[in-house]
């Protein structure tokens, strides 16, 4: 099932659009933006990942030196028999794993929402040695007139919740690891409940347990507690390997509108929904039983890693749902529906 | 390298032992006991491991079901391929993973230290949806007049920390999971240190990172936050695959000893130490080369998982460390040490 209506301008934005952050650098995707609007305009802070030329026989990739902060190169031989690599995106060498890209964050602006101009040098840069291996997949919470970043570090000492707020998009903040390994998919609600902040991320098992979505409170933003499982993925359908809450939840008339990615057996990406209590966000009222959006364009089938449609940032202009998402892991893409059709979904 | 004087009465609790919580169970391990005094006894919160006698052809484990709270069987045909067994702690049937034990805790009492009697009854059992493959290795922690209870919660949601308190050892109060998965060898420091509690826990990770243990502070021992890496696991060394602290970190004039355990790339599992700062827990000022304490006798290499030697948990006597520990996954024994001859190994 697919309902969202695509803007005719997509791709908004391709990598060949992005300037890359080192000359001896290339952009290979641009991707998975955080969104958020600020003095009139449309921000998206999208994920820019970048390798450098490939040689022949050599698998070579960026990592960020966290003393220094500068980028080193490190080689692999593809006939080295310890290089375990068969995903575009990851690979094993002997018992380590790495990511094959760079990732850092990059601001880009828009007056109308569909012609984005982005900036010449990465916003946000992987800096602490939770980051040596890049920064992904930011979400935007905006709480009165901070904006508070949830995104993932990665890094030798794994996969975490990365934390920085800002209040004028120059100035940032870093806070310390939000949520330790293996963690991601990170969303602050928009508001305190009951008195508490609350938060959806994704704790990952090993051997038990899964790729689930859990909530959490807070009284500070800092220090998390309470977490409970919200919704496991479910055999026999699209969302059958891996889950993750999208963008901000929205509030509506009917609760706690929380929008989801979920992965199958097969790393297709797909969109649903769920909707939670409005008073109570660790009780889910209902849940989709199809996605609302599924990989149908070129731009979606094919690309670093085909078959992928992952927002992380929308805007809601009245009952319209701007969704700004990532296209086959190497596109920034639009798209809108209505609310109102999204919980006709959820029964 | 081996340094402790083991007691001459080992094992001090075997599953023969123990009653069994129900007729139909047999009591298969006792072990990896946390540790505490109560009104002049010694008294040990152990890990009893149960299941149900095998059938022929058929893997049968115990599972608790959440809502009615009792044990229910489910039975595995060794001739199904889908069933993954080549370990005797757990197994994967399809892309679900199951223990093949479930464990409760149950306290057992002595006067001298050495000659322990186990209750008849289990005394903290797995109860929530978080605990329905039971309830492992608890660390106790006393601050002030209330012991702290960090444990490993196991269930299909993943490996997490739950955490419980008593006063009395008869009223137990229960609180929501400490840390989501992967989690496990949580220990709480015995105070605050600069106004803050802090904790050593072990998230691992999934291809990136490691099974490295993490310390963590908070304001009120629920929300937990500053998450950051301690010390990491070492390439051709002992604790090269996975590292977790044991018992209640040690105050002395050198800072905060903590024992920890590793174990290598064939699961033989040690123990050792490291010091931290006394003011700033976060900074590790040495950690050994070689492990203290090493699998030895017949009792800690041959059992339910051998050549395992596991401490969650100790008493100091002035100079004295009498450390209780699983051995081989089976038997609670037990062992002394200097405090000075550990630190010894710390340069």
């Amino acid at each position: 099932m697919d309902i969202v209506n695509r803007f005719s301008e997509n791709p908004l934005i391709k990598p060949e659009d992005v300037k890359p952050s080192r000359e001896d650098l290339i952009v290979e995707c641009v991707f998975n933006p955080g969104v958020f609007e600020y003095k009139g305009f449309v921000g998206l802070l999208c994920r820019v990942a970048e390798r450098p030329p490939q040689k022949k026989d050599y698998l070579t990739i960026p990592v960020m030196n966290p003393f220094h902060h500068e980028i080193e190169f490190l080689e692999f031989s593809y006939k080295d028999p310890l290089l375990d690599y068969d995903d575009p995106r990851k690979f094993r060498y002997g018992n380590k794993g790495y990511l094959t890209t760079l990732s850092h964050l990059r601001l880009a602006w828009s007056e109308d929402g569909i012609n984005f101009k982005i900036d010449e040098k990465p916003t946000i840069k992987g800096w602490t040695t939770y980051e040596t291996f890049g920064v992904e997949d930011c979400r935007i919470t905006r709480i009165f007139d901070e904006y508070y970043l949830t995104y993932t570090a990665v890094s030798e000492n794994g996969v975490c919740v990365g934390f920085i707020s800002t209040m004028d998009w120059k100035n940032f903040k870093r806070y310390p690891v939000m949520f330790p390994p293996h963690n991601k998919d990170c969303v602050l609600f928009p508001e305190k409940i009951n008195g508490k902040y609350y938060a959806l991320h994704r704790p990952s098992g090993i051997m038990l347990g899964g790729n689930f979505i859990w909530i959490s409170s807070s009284p500070d933003l800092i220090h998390w507690g309470n977490h409970s499982v919200l919704i496991r993925t479910r055999e026999n359908m699209w969302d059958n390997e891996r889950i993750g809450a999208c963008g901000v939840p929205i509030k509506t008339d009917k609760g706690w509108l929380v929008i989801y990615h979920g992965a199958d057996y097969t790393s297709k990406y797909c969109v649903g929904a769920m909707l939670l209590d409005y008073e109570n966000p660790e009780k889910v009222i209902s849940r989709c039983s199809e996605p609302f959006m599924e990989p149908r364009e070129e731009y979606e089938k094919e690309g670093f890693f085909g078959n992928v449609v992952f927002t992380n940032g929308h805007l809601v202009k009245g009952d319209e749902l701007i969704i700004y998402y990532g296209a086959a892991d190497k596109y920034v893409c639009g798209a809108k529906i209505k609310i109102s059709n999204i919980l006709s979904t959820l029964k």
